[in-house]
């Protein structure tokens, strides 16, 4: 038997870690051969593909990225792009793949299901909003980025009597702000879910100078004032055509500064975030799901996607995988608002 | 309203911000008073307390250890001890009080709710050996730097062409060996609910220099070999009369050399596991086990435990709480063993 | 005796540190009295002033920021200021101050020294641009924060095939950009000293290309394209009136993806630079210097700076210290360009 | 030209750094051919080498540990030996050779260098104990992991009113448990150039217990009592025919513990302090001494070492280089004593 994988879509600490287990279990407990495509679903449309062995995935388990590379292709946004797949995963001998990415490249897997490709898929999504799985690895790494930066801003922020703006990741979940601005001691966290009041947080940015504190905001960058304010988003072009550098992080600490007469600074993290090895937790996340989607191949158990619950490691059909984004809920935000101001 | 704040057993990464959480929460949302107990029950035994305030707690998210200091001190092996801490805690005000702790201190807390003072327990374990709850906060801290040691230790070893072999906390479950295990790449995994083979150990450990890479072996401290060698355990008293450090890690690294031939060491994390600022998971899941005991406390829901479940913290009652060890179960450990040799 | 200490000027890791040294030696060698003035020249003006114990400095060894506060404030542009600063000392008896700061805090201190006040400075500057020291406080952790931050860029550049521009501190000096592109394995370092050909970036990035490695391109904020293109500087202001984040950084990541058709994002790291925990070097430093510091006022020697001399703390006239911005030499950045393209 | 580079005795984090600047300056700036050695002098004598290109070096920057093994191999402990070397270069091609290690390697490259071969020296070591530069690499690694673990170990033993001894590498210099017992805040630092007196150390522990702290003492593994009791050493077998862990540090412990009636434990670091990737400062140095020692081959200036002095990298003779070892001097031993207790 041979298998492929792949990974598409933004890279995530955790990629290789998935990579590797495919290979190693596959390899060691179904002897079968294994081939990595690479770019996403590029690899499958073009053929582009190399095999694994076990050499080339001891050493991968601490590194960020994907030895694969990835790309956003979408086959069904090509010409004859699904039957191209099914032509060279024939053409290579390739029994099942196994898909490792988000919405899209889930979704992907998903039709090519239908249409009788033998496809498992792995969740990646470093903002954690895939609504069938507890957890994605990715998320916990750039959450422990995050809140290095965070505790890292707290002494300069105080030294100098100043407010700080900390933009993270996260365009429709606010679960990186949230969890990285609990575990850093933020004075307000600003969420996709919830448009905020520029005044409601110069409010508490006020009482955390008269407690004597620097306030911290941290702020997704997916998070918008009522009443939508035009808020350039970090990526999008400015006046002079040049790609910009955070968003509504920016934007809210001049905001911050006007009405308050304070300093104010943002912080973009950025692709900071994304890059580099993975924490203990994703690994372990990360490594489980690749065993658990080798079963799954094995079992013959396609058009299924691995994910977590509590501490166990399930199946679901992909079709429902994808079906809906896992946002921030009301009261794990109220929860959190207890330590705002 | 007053409430009194307690932490026992061995000192873990999150205490802190348990306690932050419950003071903030608890004085911010509910107006009461917050009071902290010295030294475990020892504190609520002899009336060693002093208030907290919202300044006292802010600074200490981030920070190793507890604040209120730890012991081992049972009320129950005190002469007239749950009387007398009756008395204090009437003397002193307090109308319920929240434990933070492990077996025993929450086995302490189960005991006294039936005599009718009013305990919401927190539960704490580094090893994450508690039934009731998915996980505990300090476990993924623990795992972190043990994963962060065995990364270090694979380059050297490699350099030398030398097996090492590193022991790690649990004395009865092997979590923090499987985890670290897994995440750090190791050749071998022990753990306390298996006895082990060495005469497999080696032909791991053989087979890994075999394939030219130099083996890592993580072994739980309380890992015993079939048969049940007699291991000295780390912290037991030698010959000399000294204490020993490293028990079955330095004992399996002689044996490792004896019967290969190869240079093999040992490493023994011991107390850096324990210590230090958590891990944002660590922060976050140890703020939101004392946001809900305060809730708890709210709700009068005495005699219980907040706990982990999924995503969710919910409460689960004292007495089932500590009913049984939660042991790595044969099927996880299976999972782990296509990475050995 | 009573001694003042005081920081000024941006702050840097080691700062507290200085202030420990400083506070502990005094005391327990010379039995002296500490007190610590806030923000900067503004505490001395103003007579806001604290007394500092063993006990208040004990904890903030490893602490960023300053417990002292700092400021900007010159009181040589303050009415009447040194004639007030004299006259705070002489009311608060204070014998002797250690001015803890960068060019400007002690520009003030040698002019202070003139008129009398005993005073001796401690160098610090995150960008190490002080002549009279090899190195100075806070540089090797902002080299650190950099480090890490290219160390993770790494892996999310090569996975999407992007290039990435990093830009870090140093406004006059490319320190910082020079020894976090050595250390993070950069393919172009670009600093303040040397205009910059934005041809010869893009060839060297297209040569990285072609190696099928991705391009980290590292910029000194100070850092300028030959010939001098209009580039905004981070945190000046926009045509909408918005502080900018990111100058060059921004500017050059447009053009490398204009001229090679390539994704290239930039990353500006920011306050992260500044804060947090100081690195193992930078405590051992600035420990030293303070105690060297305390050493100067004992001895009398007053107008003078502790600066560091291959293994060795010396002391060097303040008029000197100050009179000419160490930058990169030619010889230095040419060492580094072998590593470009 | 063809030029070798081989590296011997323990790892050291950085000596790839070393390996990848040689490397890529030989190719990129002479146009030579670099071949490695493997495992230190045995390479060369068993004409054990493989090619070095750009790729094969282009990676390894951060990785801690040697691509090319290590020994401890002496040639001049081997059967004609130097003559079997000398052969093996003519027949290889091999004009000259940059030998990275520490007073083993560097003594035999000396002799060598009398017999005719071209060497060039690259210092290593992590003791940082080479008189002919002011730091090797490696050094600032080991210091900023041993004083990591300090910092995790303060608040473990704070909440547990407890003695922690760490045990860091030094068997003949005392560099790393200064710096780190620096860095770390400890309240004692034991160094192998002065014996200590336990009865000053146990007032010093009492003494900080008093305070209110809990006492860390540093302690070097070559450190011992004054009148040399018999402490054995970590690494030696004990009564029981098993290597020891852990020496002095266990011993000390254990005398603390009975002398004062508190608990006392000990931790020793051991193989953590060798591994892992290196801290910037480490890569800088180790970089900037590959680059230097390319220079001194180009010019044909063999039978010298490349060291640092100040900022500068300067040659020395190898015969100087290894004359005498740097201790750690009673003036830097006293400047960190007004710490103790």
């Amino acid at each position: 038997m041979r298998v492929g994988v792949l990974t598409g879509g933004g890279d995530c600490p955790g990629l290789n870690a998935v990579i590797r287990a495919v290979t190693l279990k596959g390899i060691q407990e179904h002897g079968w051969e294994v081939v990595g495509f690479r770019n996403g679903w590029r690899g499958p449309l073009t053929g582009d593909s190399r095999p694994l062995t076990a050499d080339d995935v001891e050493p991968i388990l601490t590194r960020g990225g994907t030895i694969l590379g990835s790309s956003r292709t979408n086959p069904y946004q090509e010409d004859g792009g699904p039957g191209r797949i099914k032509a060279v995963l024939a053409e290579q001998g390739v029994d099942a793949l196994v898909a490792i990415g988000g919405e899209d490249t889930l979704g992907v897997a998903n039709k090519l299901t239908d249409e009788g490709v033998n496809v498992v898929g792995v969740p990646k999504t470093i903002d954690n909003d895939l609504g069938a799985t507890d957890y994605t690895f990715g998320f916990d790494t750039a959450v422990h980025i995050a809140t290095e930066a965070i505790d890292r801003l707290h002494t300069t922020a105080e030294s100098h009597h100043r407010a700080l703006v900390v933009e993270v990741m996260g365009r429709h979940a606010g679960w990186i702000a949230l969890h990285s601005g609990l575990a850093g001691g933020a004075s307000v966290i600003l969420v996709p879910e919830t448009p905020f009041s520029v005044e409601q947080v110069v409010q508490w940015v006020e009482r955390r100078f008269e407690r004597e504190y620097a306030p911290i905001i941290v702020v997704a960058e997916g998070a918008l004032p009522e009443g939508g304010a035009e808020v350039l988003q970090s990526g999008e072009k400015d006046a002079f055509g040049h790609v910009r550098l955070g968003g509504v992080g920016t934007w809210l600490a001049d905001e911050i500064a006007t009405r308050t007469g304070k300093e104010s600074r943002a912080v973009v993290l950025g692709h900071t975030q994304r890059g580099g090895t993975p924490t203990a937790y994703d690994r372990v996340l990360a490594t489980r799901f690749g065993l658990h989607a080798v079963d799954a191949v094995a079992a013959g158990d396609f058009g299924t996607m691995v994910a977590l619950r509590g501490t166990d490691i399930v199946r679901v059909k992909l079709a429902e995988a994808t079906a809906e984004l896992k946002t921030v809920p009301p009261e794990r935000y109220a929860e959190a608002q207890v330590f705002f101001g």
